[in-house]
């Protein structure tokens, strides 16, 4: 681009559209999440100050007391824990893992699975067998499979636009790779990394082991490493790997969801919830996963005070504790919801990254629905432009059977999986304008349904 | 994100509306660059091998020869150059700066805005006034800036969403600020970073001296430079700024655009450009700016010819030569086209970085309008729902009087001024998909343009 260019007054049509008092609003709280917004500030403390927090560390009950004393120091109306029991896994010394084949022996970039279980002190070596699915596996058989390791080697699908459906499509060799493997008498499963990026990242990520089956040792692999194995197994079938792991489950341990609110004054009963996960994979600073999503939420609250706001029904910013491996917190909410007959009229949840806004998932009924379509024109501006196909989010699923509408953020998923579980999930891979112009985005979806209902 | 979500069924909207036969081609070519694009490969080439590249440099000439011989790799039907003419001015040796407060000094990051004229070999020092705008500078009048350095100081406004908006509202301060500085007799003119980011880089670009004025050294200054410097001057109204720089103006040097083409099979004589600039600033790599425009070009007839699209009309992929200070070969491109009566019917230029597509900007008549917006059903599923608003493009601009249709490629524009015309323009800063993705969606409208006529 150079200095003289030809687009200015065609650019003016958010300014222009500035005219219903709603619209006015929309534009009041984008104007100030990108002039005063403290999300990015606040996304350095959580990365940075406060680091990896999966559920059971000490990181996390940092994380849960950076979130309440935040909030405070805001001045919310009300600012509380809510106790939860969450899974403790922890990964010990990190991984080591290498191709044998011959005489040479080819380091590749690993990480445990969260959820596994380690391999014995010494490690595992073993012949591999390279499977793209569960039915190629079990078409080898036992005979095939037995003492052997599994390489899970299905890719993403990179021709998926949106990069959930492609992971969507390839995660279940992650979730329940071992468990298959086990079944037919395998050793250890190693799986290619959810990412359609080409490098040396390991992508950790949760597993789970069906009932009865041994329990084997899962870690996933780079791609790049994925890839040398693949290769190197065209060369020499009879090649083996070598792994080991040291991470272990603990016993379950307490911890919180951290809930800050700006009560209602017209419909103080009716709750609307804006959230994200409080607890990140432990491998990095959980920037994109999901850092963003929780300082989304506070900003939320925060520029509805900045610009006098004051809401008719209750707001609340929950950050929601264990999503990443047991949903604990967003099960614990819903009881708690339950148990004190509250009414969650919506529920708004950001956990797909700090990136550049493109609509909402919106779940709920037809009428609903509609009624959200309805608003299309006042989000269009901000490039908003996907509203109702999607989901809602992991954590405020558990409120849907209540009958409570969720709203999934949606930003852009392009880079989304470049970062996820992985150690380069850092503060600097988030832009401060994307970051804040999803809470912005997220802004607009509270103020609508808090003046007009559902 | 975790194992399990409800995303799956609402996201193969995508997949479900692949019926037509056009938007069955569309979804072909988005998947082939998805999967065998090059775009990612030549990126890395242009900017790593060719590295940095303005008019009259031996960079521009490697560009030149790489861009000739990529396409000539490629086997299309036809490459060639075109010769231009372009202005050649040089930075020289890195510039130096600082600001002087009582006996403390402190060295501020500053660039020379391109055509800038050298200051002295010693450098020069003076008083500062800071402006926000020129109205401010000509209240003050020549007897408070006489002698002095007028420092521009006015932000990019961040409440615009389209930060292309933003620039265009700032950018008169780079483009003539040492103009109006110099007739109120400033001996120089320093001005604040055209970005909405915070940050230590800073940021050249074109300016342009007005006729009969003295020629004044101008420097660009990074945002946190510009921010201390205010800062600092509020302290002490009479501090000093230093600054020194080196380069120069040599005499206009021989370039070339570089066309490739795949021959027309029913109407040959109807020529659609698709292209980007090879130009580059002289600080980085111009991988944004505009390396990603030039590879998306080539990829656009690669990606028609995998596919065994023989297209109806020509096909042109154009890198300009010297887009940044001067628009030398577009101005020459479309000279050459009224020369040999070319029959152009559309342009489309990518030259807004290498981002997540958002749209084009189309500029035609009401009619030809008419009949893009017809389309849009075709590409919303890839994201592209800002189709109509915007211009088109620099290069191509030239074009227009001939009733050339010009689409100006927008992808998202929230990380685009973090980067232009900056040291970190790199091929690290752009995201394998979302070039690709770029690619694609100039393929397609190449593709309908080259169904449907205009």
């Amino acid at each position: 681009m150079k200095i003289t260019f030809s687009f200015g007054l065609a650019l003016l049509s958010t300014t222009l559209l500035a005219q219903s008092p709603d619209s006015a609003a929309i534009r009041r709280l984008f104007s100030e999440t990108l002039t005063n917004g403290k999300s990015y500030e606040w996304l350095r403390q959580i990365t940075k100050q406060v680091g990896p927090r999966l559920s059971g560390s000490t990181g996390a009950q940092k994380a849960v007391d950076w979130a309440r004393q935040t909030m405070e120091k805001e001045g919310f109306d009300r600012v509380f824990l809510q106790e939860v029991m969450v899974p403790h896994w922890e990964r010990g010394p990190r991984e080591e893992a290498y191709i044998r084949t011959g005489k040479r022996k080819l380091t590749v970039p690993i990480a445990a699975l969260g959820g596994s279980v380690a391999t014995p002190p010494k490690g595992i070596e073993a012949g591999v067998v390279e499977v793209k699915n569960f039915k190629e596996l079990e078409a080898l058989g036992a005979d095939k499979i037995k003492g052997k390791i599994v390489f899970y080697n299905r890719p993403m699908d990179p021709t998926k636009l949106n990069t959930f459906e492609a992971y969507g499509g390839a995660v279940d060799q992650r979730a329940n790779g071992a468990t298959f493997a086990a079944k037919l008498g395998a050793v250890g499963a190693i799986v290619r990394s959810m990412t359609t990026a080409q490098d040396d990242n390991p992508h950790t990520g949760g597993m789970r082991y069906g009932v009865g089956v041994p329990l084997i040792p899962t870690a996933a692999i780079s791609t790049n490493g994925a890839d040398a194995l693949s290769r190197l197994l065209r060369e020499d079938p009879n090649l083996t790997f070598y792994f080991k792991q040291n991470c272990q489950s603990l016993p379950d341990a307490k911890s919180y969801n951290v809930v800050g609110e700006i009560k209602g004054s017209e419909k103080p009963d009716e709750i609307i919830v804006v959230g994200g996960h409080l607890d990140s994979w432990d491998l990095a600073e959980g920037a994109h996963d999901d850092g963003a999503g929780c300082v989304q939420s506070i900003e939320v609250l925060r520029m509805m005070k900045a610009l006098g706001i004051r809401p008719k029904r209750t707001i609340r910013a929950v950050m929601f504790m264990n999503e990443e491996n047991g949903l604990r917190g967003g099960i614990g909410y819903a009881d708690y919801a339950k148990k004190n007959n509250e009414k969650h009229i919506a529920a708004v949840e950001s956990d797909n990254g700090g990136f550049t806004p493109r609509g909402f998932g919106v779940v709920g009924t037809s009428e609903q629905k509609a009624k959200v379509a309805q608003w299309k024109n006042l989000l269009a501006p901000y490039g908003l432009h996907e509203i109702g196909p999607g989901g809602g989010g992991a954590d405020i699923g558990p409120l849907a059977q209540s009958g409570t509408v969720l709203f999934g953020f949606k930003p852009d998923s392009q880079r989304y999986f470049d970062y996820h579980h992985t150690a380069i999930d850092r503060f600097e891979a988030v832009n401060k304008r994307e970051l804040d112009l999803g809470a912005a985005s997220m802004a607009a979806i509270v103020y609508l349904v808090d003046q007009y209902g559902l």
